[in-house]
């Protein structure tokens, strides 16, 4: 096992821009991405550059200080903010963090939005690390957990949701065999989960998405872990496709189902799953591996970002306040309250 | 919609050699490989250049003459014989190929195996559009179909198993709609199916495989139909990893699960899918996307290539001799026996 090496914040203000370490790259290069104005900031969220729907909200946030440094009018920074929130649709987190910056940036100006900003960045982490605490009580001592896409360092400012909670599991001492989904057609999994596990020393395999319902099915599998892009009011759970058939062949094998993410991705105001807008996303990154053609040039393809896993399917939602259980009507705004709490506002 | 092409045969006795369409090009290239001595064949048969049940049952039994043509002794062809049949170990396809031409060359010489090696290549044919008659009763009107890997002419002689079915369908003026799994790690569906049906004229999209579950949550999927590397006597299926996960989500779904397959495909000596021995592959087909790399380097992977599908999530099994419906340890055994006499054998 390699020693572990850190593994770089995902999002920081440097001074007058956003400093996004380009998830578009990995694993083949570490490379970082100035945004010194918000149309770079947009065509990074809406490529991925930066991803993860906790990532998201802190880049919302910077990106309303971003538009007001580089935007002359009021009118121009709301517009720009407003642009920035619909870079992506499905996770909360960006629109969320686009309103906490600019109702800051309306209320003090730029410096009180910055302020803002970075404080959502530090409470990332450490929520994060609360998620991680609660959750790595539901990993056994040698667990075989199953995880999809990133939900690592990578998807937030630092140290990881669902991922974040195998890491917790691993830093006590128990050592998690981790089953990464590659996770198509962005291949967050092979590409970043992979690569943080590798830092971390981690012990990991990668799995082609379609071989999961067979390693549950040998008894290969004691628990299924996930992030989510948002919540609804009733437990259901949009996260990144592919996560549905997780869920279903989780209940099937009788393996738990976990869910974690901090309670801002819980949406109190979506009464359900079907409510919420699942983003379609161009069809070549199906027909394409990064730039690699792999169908015919007149293939047609079908391209939902996201799925979404009712609410009976979930065994617990693991947020920064310990595990939501069932009924989810009844828990989680519990825990959106009790949010507000667990972390003091300026770290 | 473009006007139908043909697709050339799979394979082909031309001569002092076989004739392989070179699956690993397309859908890039068409192109073809000429296989003039047994390793080459073995090497084709190990690296998918042909694949597909049916096929590398032709391929085995070609693979005999073959044999034949270039080595010295029968005890060199024996060898030879049992190389060809262990180049892949799941389907039940080629070893019954070789021993085919084996028991053919044993009685008659090299002569007499590759009459039944070009006869088995024009049943194939033949028990192909027999499976797809039966099978298109099957496909409503309009139907929406999702199937996995590729189970068409490519797989085959001509024409397909479960693809074929799709294809008798819509040469009877159905208009099925069709999902393709890309079905990583090596993307026959991606590759070879939606070029089967850009051929064809059929309607196909491509998905990713984990996009499967959350089309049949939002009712866009009638039925599935899949093809089969090895059925069990009591009806279990072993096929392309990814399928048993297809057959959850579809029972849980209530949709229909079917699998399409040559009555040769069903193993009877076999009592249940406990007994197949599962091919696990090279890692570096999971790690990268044909030669590109999409993992970290020291990225462990694990690449089983089939998994296996219980018979209860099974809703019928389409052979040449109809469909063949629970309890299959009764009627599995009736398609084997009525399989010899469905198709002349010398057509």
């Amino acid at each position: 096992m390699a020693a572990a090496e850190p593994i770089p914040p995902t999002i920081e203000w440097r001074g007058h821009s956003i400093r996004l370490l380009d998830q578009r790259a990995l694993p083949a290069r570490l490379r970082f991405l100035a945004c010194n104005d918000v149309d770079t900031l947009v065509d990074a969220i809406a490529t991925l550059a930066v991803r993860g729907a906790p990532a998201l909200g802190v880049a919302g946030a910077f990106g309303v200080v971003l538009a007001a440094d580089t935007l002359r009018t009021k009118r121009q920074v709301r517009a720009a903010a407003a642009r920035i929130a619909r870079a992506r649709p499905t996770a909360v987190n960006l629109a969320w963090g686009v309103a906490r910056g600019l109702e800051a940036y309306e209320r003090g100006g730029r410096d009180t939005a910055l302020d803002v900003a970075e404080s959502l960045a530090a409470d990332d982490v450490c929520r994060n690390r609360l998620i991680g605490t609660h959750g790595a009580a539901l990993v056994p001592v040698d667990g075989a957990v199953l995880t999809h896409c990133n939900t690592g360092a990578l998807a937030c400012v630092g140290y990881g949701t669902a991922l974040g909670v195998v890491r917790a599991a691993f830093e006590t001492g128990r050592r998690p065999k981790v089953w990464v989904d590659e996770t198509r057609p962005l291949l967050q999994g092979a590409r970043l989960t992979m690569w943080e596990c590798g830092r971390l020393g981690i012990d990991a395999t990668l799995i082609a998405d379609g071989a999961a319902a067979a390693l549950m099915g040998r008894g290969k599998v004691d628990l299924v872990i996930v992030g989510a892009d948002r919540v609804a009011a009733n437990g259901d759970v949009a996260n990144k496709i592919g996560t549905y058939g997780l869920a279903v062949s989780a209940r099937q094998h009788q393996i738990p189902f976990y869910v974690a993410a901090p309670a801002s991705t819980i949406d109190l105001a979506t009464a359900n799953g079907d409510a919420i807008v699942i983003e379609e996303r161009d069809p070549d990154e199906v027909t394409h591996v990064g730039s690699h053609r792999i169908a015919p040039p007149d293939a047609e393809a079908f391209n939902p970002a996201f799925d979404v896993t009712p609410a009976r399917l979930v065994t617990a939602i693991v947020t920064e306040c310990g595990a939501a259980r069932p009924p989810y009507r009844r828990s989680l705004p519990a825990h959106v309250r009790r949010a507000a709490e667990v972390v003091t506002p300026h770290p």
